[in-house]
């Protein structure tokens, strides 16, 4: 074994660059821990992937308020959208859930590339240490002394010396391979989402979860000028087969109604087959090792879950962390997994309720089709019924 | 053909003479509307089948607010029992929810067979034309002039003439089968209950819904000394292979927690399993036929929707045909399957939702486990979630 071309120590090795590695090491540098992030992508593919865009409150108060932006340059606030709420749509009728007037709360449209600008732009600016296009990253003696290697794009090795390290290494995560005598609970959904980026004006100023006779479509936004919108199908679907035409028919279809609504159509910029399944890994801490985000939980992007509950997860940890590092409570490390994984099974629940509540399930019955509509009535018909879905949507409190 | 030993003509022929067709009687009774009641089955019969014994608030006023019983005598309120809300018992503990502080309202124990009583006594009182004991109904003309024919208990032929005939003949209804064009909607479940009568003390003041990793439980009452409890179990179970013994320790078991609650035994002194489908028939009405109560919909057990929607029925039912018969107008009728169903399908919903939220499903995986053990956590946690349970669970307004 060569010896490494360089070996850096500090407080907290973070494996995975994206918003949650970021926010973390952030949040530690606030309250003065070091850390080193690493990451096999690039800046510039991370910042081209589409991901989810709707942030909780607490997500958009966790930018505002912890000094990732200058004062009076906070970005997703003049940049992103506030949503009072959503329609649900079905049996050709929308229906207006006024999160504001339920429970006081907004969400917001803001793409998670754009979080990922902010994210980094402030760890740039504080003098993060943020190694992206890395390769072969290898973690060990998590239980111990965690050390975490990787080649760089010259391909010469280097390690990382730390006191603890926190996998935020996403979907495809390596880091929760080492978390000893873990649990994984998975569910498969027999569908997926079809999700294009059109050049069209906004068909809402909100987002519209819409049932119909041919399944389940999502309309959101992106900019004035794109929009972004989903329609469930096949998770073997073919994405090549689907001409403009035939997704704007599909689309139209699925929001059709007796009040008249139309998309607004254009040209199709991207489109692609998303998949859709659930999973969570427990425990989501091992020695000095803790997961964050899509490492430990991946939740069905109905209700737009995902990111919120990664931000989540750092937020805890941040806590966790610092109590470990500055008041060597280790306890506090023990603890985190139930204290994050609360949220997380909420969440999971949240976001089949959503999916099942409106999509056509496998060989769904038509009792299960009217059955599902007469929930829908429900809960547009009640208001505490509402503000259940409302509570879910717009985050629970830690 | 043979001439019948006696026709009666009357104005509504009512077919079931189970608590919903006696209370539509009762009703038309009352607004001077005359009505023949025919039923298979001997009084002594329906006495003693055990059937639900949770009756939502309107339900309850269906009783106390018709002149079923004389001014002082509400044998619902001075033999039934007020429950102010359920508990809901999970990871070893119970959670309370508190109906009259959710939506102000209780519902009553108050077993079916008593409702049956009440209201047998009170046509009885009002001369009622109630001819139990029957058979070989047969229903013919419905599209013009309705004609109910039957055999007596001494093999006589008689024949019912009238303007209108209902089905209230319940789940094996006979009726159904002559409206024209409708359409059947079914679900199976993977389970069933188990459901006994035992002589002991209560084990609790308000029923429990019990989610346990053996499955579901439901802890009843019947009298101060006589109990109902139910446990999921597989649709082909045999009670013949349960002794009180293994009945018990099932039950404790689902039951049991960190609180060391325990339920009060005694002797088994009936146990039978109780079917668990879904069903709706649409429409509920062809000419001058229509459908109440388990006729046209079944529920599942689990929130004892089952009389409450086919008294809810009913007292649509009792308010289309006085429009009917007095004022001569014929669209209340045709309006009649869709002011029905709208109540059918948030129960069938609801129904749906309280069984998957409490029962093992059919192969059901750890992730669905921990879900389901993440909605009830939300749900008990979230007022309004509490308090969309308790709307349905209580009633919604007609």
């Amino acid at each position: 074994m060569t010896s490494p071309a360089s070996t850096t120590r500090t407080q907290v090795a973070i494996v995975g660059g994206g918003p949650a590695g970021l926010l973390l090491s952030h949040l530690l540098h606030r309250v003065g821990i070091d850390s080193v992030v690493v990451d096999h992508r690039s800046v510039d593919e991370i910042e081209t992937t589409h991901r989810a865009g709707i942030l909780e409150p607490d997500s958009v108060r966790l930018l505002t308020d912890t000094g990732v932006y200058a004062a009076g340059q906070e970005r997703v606030l003049t940049e992103g959208d506030r949503h009072g709420g959503i329609y649900l749509r079905f049996g050709g009728e929308s229906h207006h859930l006024d999160f504001e007037d339920l429970v006081g709360a907004s969400v917001w449209l803001y793409p998670q590339t754009e979080v990922f600008v902010d994210l980094h732009r402030a760890r740039v600016r504080d003098g993060g240490d943020l190694r992206y296009g890395i390769s072969q990253t290898a973690v060990s003696d998590v239980e111990t002394a965690p050390r975490v290697a990787y080649v760089d794009a010259d391909g010469a090795q280097h390690e990382v010396l730390a006191d603890m390290v926190v996998g935020a290494d996403g979907s495809r995560s390596v880091c929760r391979d080492l978390v000893v005598g873990n649990e994984r609970f998975f569910r498969e959904y027999p569908f997926a989402w079809f999700g294009i980026l059109c050049e069209a004006p906004k068909s809402s100023s909100e987002l519209i979860y819409a049932r119909s006779d041919r399944g389940f479509a999502l309309i959101s936004q992106r900019t004035e000028s794109v929009q972004r919108m989903y329609f469930q199908c096949d998770p073997q679907e073919d994405p090549g087969a689907w001409s403009d035409d035939r997704i704007w028919s599909e689309l139209q279809h699925r929001l059709a109604g007796a009040d008249g609504y139309r998309l607004q159509e254009g040209p199709v910029i991207e489109k692609s087959v998303l998949p859709f399944r659930s999973f969570v890994q427990t425990p989501m801490q091992h020695g000095r090792l803790v997961l964050a985000g899509d490492a430990a939980h991946t939740v069905p992007p109905t209700g737009a879950k995902g990111l919120n509950l990664a931000l989540q997860d750092v937020k805890v940890l941040a806590e966790v962390i610092e109590q470990v590092m500055v008041e060597g409570d280790d306890a506090a490390l023990a603890g985190y997994t139930d204290r994050a994984l609360a949220r997380v099974w909420k969440a999971q629940h949240f976001s089949y309720w959503m999916t099942t509540m409106l999509h056509r399930g496998d060989g769904s019955s038509e009792f299960d089709e009217r059955r599902q509509l007469g929930e829908l009535a429900s809960l547009v018909s009640s208001r505490a019924g509402a503000t259940y879905l409302a509570e879910g949507y717009t985050g629970w409190p830690q």
